[in-house]
């Protein structure tokens, strides 16, 4: 396989065009936290929703507190397949924080995710400012 | 939705049929590593193999020398679909350590994936030692 590292402008296509990704933070106790999240891409920065969607102890999330103490984090988007031809992944290194939302990012999460379509699914977002963007896909095709 | 804690054996059989997950590494400098990986289940242990195949740097990876610092990390399996009735994670805290591979490992490793039935792909592997378990879906009925 003739593997390549993406250009980051084709790590922002594919930012673009993914739906999900794991958010990595540091935890004080245990070192690292990750979760599965959801996230849109509103120009140079991610949008990461904190809904009451899918039904969780408490909006007051650990990845929250979480970055309140430490606002350093990573996203990673990995498509895997069986053939690993087709195996790529962008993973962006970030700064974290919680951001109310506004109207534009609430129209954004609604349009991409059906289950947002709901008033109110969405208590609060971590909006995240990257500080490096890479990326590999294992061919050049992509 | 109906949203549910997985019980530990439910997430250990999740984690049975599983081939890929993200696994989060502590980083001295930027916190936190991440990195798309495959894995397989060894008794109560998570094998994640360092590999020849997919190209990259140096086998000497970050990720192994994160966790000759800080063996603490965490690997999610993420199951994704755009319909989140069908949303599932399952979520390892573990400690980390290279291991070398052995035959039963190399074994596995193969009969799992068509790409390390070539002699020598695994150069190394790391071995996860799960101090937590835990996983959720989105329906009773995953």
């Amino acid at each position: 396989m003739e593997a390549m590292r993406l250009a980051e402008d084709e790590c922002w296509d594919r930012l673009r065009r993914a739906t999900n990704g794991v958010l990595s933070t540091v935890h004080a106790d245990r070192g690292v936290d990750a979760v599965p999240c959801v996230f849109v891409v509103l120009r140079d920065r991610l949008v990461v929703p904190v809904d009451t969607v899918k039904p969780k102890a408490s909006t007051r999330l650990q990845r929250l507190a979480n970055l309140e103490r430490d606002d350093r984090c990573v996203l990673v988007v990995d498509h895997y397949e069986d053939d690993w031809s087709a195996l790529w992944w962008v993973r962006v290194h970030a700064r974290g924080r919680e951001a109310t939302p506004t109207e534009e990012v609430v129209e954004l999460l609604a349009a991409r995710f059906a289950a947002y379509e709901s008033y109110g699914a969405i208590a609060t977002t971590i909006e995240l400012t990257p500080t490096e963007v890479t990326g590999w896909s294992a061919t050049r095709s992509g």
